[in-house]
Order: structure tokens, then sequence, then C-alpha cells
């Protein structure tokens, strides 16, 4: 990135050795665009940065795409390797991105209505689909997701240049305090945290397993976590959280004897569209970040 | 251990190949003898394996016994080191062994009257500790413990005859749902999984950091969680936590910003007197197994 960039850019990130935390500038709640939140669930994600909808699918849907989703994690040989990443300790799958360039079930997720109007509720505008992903937390399998903003990887990493993304969560597994919930750190979304260090070439093919950049230090999020807690996110199957983009969040591993399985959408303003990434390196592939509108 | 022991021992584990999942042929709540539990903590106790209650310590005690644990863990050169257990991947303390022996605080913990009242209540008999430490769970580096059955390493490495012992609990810190607290198994404690597989000489230099023997496999954990699921135990600093010995339980990384400081201290019944390991190694040093009587 070249000087004049990095200093118009109020987002830069893994510059210098020394990390620090900034000031969010953009909104949360954009605004001005009616849809099926309430005003308290609105005013819980703006305050918190997430806000989890009792169940907003029937359980044979549910049904469905959790069987569609394990399909997707066994038929290897239909999902190409990269878009298919394994435990960083096991041959277990971790992760499946684009659920739905190949799947009927999940391609109807993504352009679901229930989901889209609440994004657009949020970001004030259109949406489009950023990147789609299902994370499996298979049992006694499944590892740990280190704490992160997305924001902070996808500015970074793959030109997104405001904060006007969010994701959606949809339980396929009950998500319990045992099997590896997602943790968040509420109204750490009003922060930004500018991490030290660099982003080696080709970052994402090791992140993904186990991210080691763009990775806060304790010291950050004890001052993030020591304001308002930590939250655990749980949730019956069919429940959706919505989650604000740079929301600190993380997961431990499932010990348990049921697997975590849930899908992530996330949906971009369309007037957020992706530039030249901001850390100056080529951007990650399409599957992790999907260039151009169109669901 | 010799073949007419091995026939005459309900309790035999890792002699096999193969695991299998045996009867537990003693009682959990031994009898006769009076004292502050209720019959509802009894019950719960028999049923479940465990019982959870209410803060026994005030505030007072609990603060000066967490500066006495952080004072064990930071003042090493006090502190021989095979007693003093460092995390897997880092060299943060993640136990200390017999905190009593040379700290006034935990000396009188051990002898308290209000967990000896409680342990010779359900144990039935006069008791005396079998083991006593701290595990710390530091903030972001306290790593997990995966699932075991006390009693299957006690039985096995110490020569605990029978089923007659428990750990008593006394939460430091709260235990929360993100600070790595204790997950247990109820009704878990009806069953004895003979592992498969040996004991290694020496086994606890590398097992109190991570064990890998005398682990059950992911299909006998969940056949026994399949039953009565899996509970998450949380709880205020003072409150305490009873488990029988046989109850399976583990715990996962700490990823908060907090540590989960627990004091666990085993007491085993006057009548239950160690005898030579039944795994035939030698017996494991006295600070993992007290192998007298005297408090």
């Amino acid at each position: 990135m070249d000087d004049a960039r990095a200093e118009s850019d109020p987002y830069f990130s893994r510059t210098a050795s020394r990390e620090e935390i900034g000031a969010r500038i953009d909104p949360v709640v954009w605004g001005d665009v009616v849809g099926p939140l309430s005003q308290r669930d609105l005013d819980q994600y703006r305050q918190n940065g997430f806000v989890v909808l009792p169940p907003l699918f029937e359980p044979s849907e549910i049904a469905e795409l959790s069987e569609q989703a394990e399909k997707l994690a066994t038929r290897r040989s239909a999902v190409p390797a990269l878009e298919q990443i394994e435990e960083p300790d096991s041959d277990r799958v971790r992760s499946v991105f684009r659920p739905h360039k190949d799947n009927p079930a999940f391609a109807a997720l993504a352009s679901d209505s229930r989901l889209i109007e609440r994004a657009r509720q949020i970001l004030g505008s259109d949406v489009y689909l950023h990147q789609f992903r299902i994370n499996y937390k298979p049992a006694f399998a499944g590892r740990e997701f280190s704490w992160h903003s997305d924001f902070e990887t996808w500015h970074v990493e793959d030109g997104m240049p405001r904060m006007r993304a969010l994701s959606v969560v949809v339980m396929l597994d009950p998500n319990t305090t045992d099997n590896g919930p997602l943790f968040v750190i509420p109204e750490s979304h009003r922060h930004y945290v500018r991490c030290a260090g660099e982003t080696p070439e080709n970052h994402y093919a090791t992140s993904l397993r186990k991210q080691e950049y763009g990775v806060p230090s304790p010291t950050a999020l004890a001052e993030l976590a020591s304001r308002s807690g930590i939250a655990t996110v749980t949730g019956a199957p069919g429940a959706v959280l919505l989650f604000d983009c740079n929301l600190m969040h993380a997961s431990p591993s499932n010990l348990s004897h049921r697997p975590r399985t849930n899908a992530f959408l996330v949906f971009n303003s369309t007037e957020n569209q992706l530039v030249e990434p901001f850390g100056g390196r080529q951007p990650r592939p399409d599957f992790l970040s999907e260039q151009r509108p169109g669901l």
C-alpha cells in the first residue's frame, strides 16, 4: 500500500510492530430500510454488536440443511479441496466454503428473504453475499477459533473499505455451553484493534485452520472484555445470530459428543464494494470473498 | 499384576487392546454418617455423581486463598518443580500439587470442617486427604483437560482399591461458561470404562500436562453422554462442587480474560487405603497420592 493510501485509511492494520485500539468511524445500524427486526432488536444490535433471534426456520428446514451439510462434508470429491478446510490437528472437516454453489438447499438459504431482509435493514441498503461457509465443529474433534474481528481480515486481505457488513449465523445444531459455542465481546465492535505485524503471502492457506496474524493480543482482548465481559451465544436449531463485522468473537473446542454445525452467511452492503486489499497483497480467492454482487 | 489378582480385580483396566464399559459395584453414598448435606443434596449426588453447593466460604476467605494461590504459582523457587506443572504449550502454571504443605491458608483448607464433614457424610467413614492440587486455568492460556475418570487412574496407577473417594472443588474464581468450566457427564459414575492400552513408566510426568493413557474413546464417551447429556458446572467464588471419584469430567481451554482457579481436594475413605497399584507399575510420587492417612 502506498503511503498516501495508508494515511487516508481509517482502518489500517498490520502496518506497525505495535498494536493499537482505535475508533470505529462507521455507524452500526445504517438505518432507513424497513424490515422485520423490532426496534428492540436493532437497539440491542447497535449497543452490543449482536442479537440472537429465536428460530426463524422450521425443524424440517433445518433437518434438510443438516443433511445437506453432512453430505458436503463427507463427499469430498464433489468439493474442490480449496473450499474444504480441515481441522488443524486432524483430517476432519472444519469448514466448507461456498456450500451454495452446487447445493440447491444452501443456494436457497443464500437468498432466503428471512435473512436478506434483516441484513438490508441493518446495513441500510441492498446487500450481496460476501462469503458463505459452514463451520462444522465436529463432536470431540472440532477445534477452537481464536479471537478475531472479521472486518480486520476482510479489510486488510480482501479490500472491504468500511464496516458495513454483517454475519448471519443459522444454527443447524443446538449451540450449547459444552459444544464449542460462539463467544463474543459485547460492544467490542465500537473499537478497532489495529493488529501488530504483517500479512504473509497466501495467509488464508493456514489462517483458516488456525489464525496467527491479524489476531489481537491478550492485552487488547482483556481491555475490551473488561468493559462488558464475554457473552456465550447459545440457541436452538434454527436460531439466528446476527453480528457486526467488527465484533470480536471466538469459540472453544468442542469437547462434547454432539457436533455444532452452523451456517455463516456474510452480507456486505452494495455500497461497500471491495477494492484493492488494504494490506497490499493479492486478493484472496473468490470463495473467501466474492468480488461482485450477484446472489 | 499377576493373573490371580487381575481376575479378582473388579476394576481392572488398561490390560487389553479393547475398551469396555463395565459396571460399578460400589455404593455412591456410603451412608450412616450424619452431616450438613441435605437429603436432597445426597440424592442428587447419588443420582448424578455430583452436586454443586452455594458458597460455603466468605469472600474474605476466598480472597486470602486466591492471593496465596497466586503466590504459589509465581514464587517458583519455593515449590519443588515436581509439584508445579506447566501448561502443555507454555510455561504458565497449570497445577500446583500439595499447596498445603508449606502454606498455612491451604493447610487450614485441607482440614476445614466444612469440607471434611461433607466428605465423611458421603463416604460413610473417616476420610483422609488423598491428593490436593490447585488448577489455575490462566486467562487465555489455560488449556483443556481431556475426559477422564479420576478413579481409573487412581486405581491403576496409585492402587486405590474401591470407588470410595471424592473430589471437593472449591472455586476461587467465578466459574463461568467462558473461562474453561468443568464439564461432567451425569450418571457416568455408575459405569466403569476399562480403558484400552497400557501404562507407560512414569506416566504422570506427561499425563499431568496432557493425558493420553487411561483416556476413554469418543465412542465410550458418546455412549455415556447420550444417556444424560453433559452438564456445565458454573458457580460463584466460594461455591463447592462435590463429585464422585468415578465421574467422567473434562474442561475446555480458557479463552477468557479471567483465570479460573479452583482448589481440588480429594478425600479417600480410611477404609479404602491404598495398596500396590493395580497396573503393576511403581506407585506414583507422594504428591499425587498420599500413602498414609494423616491430616
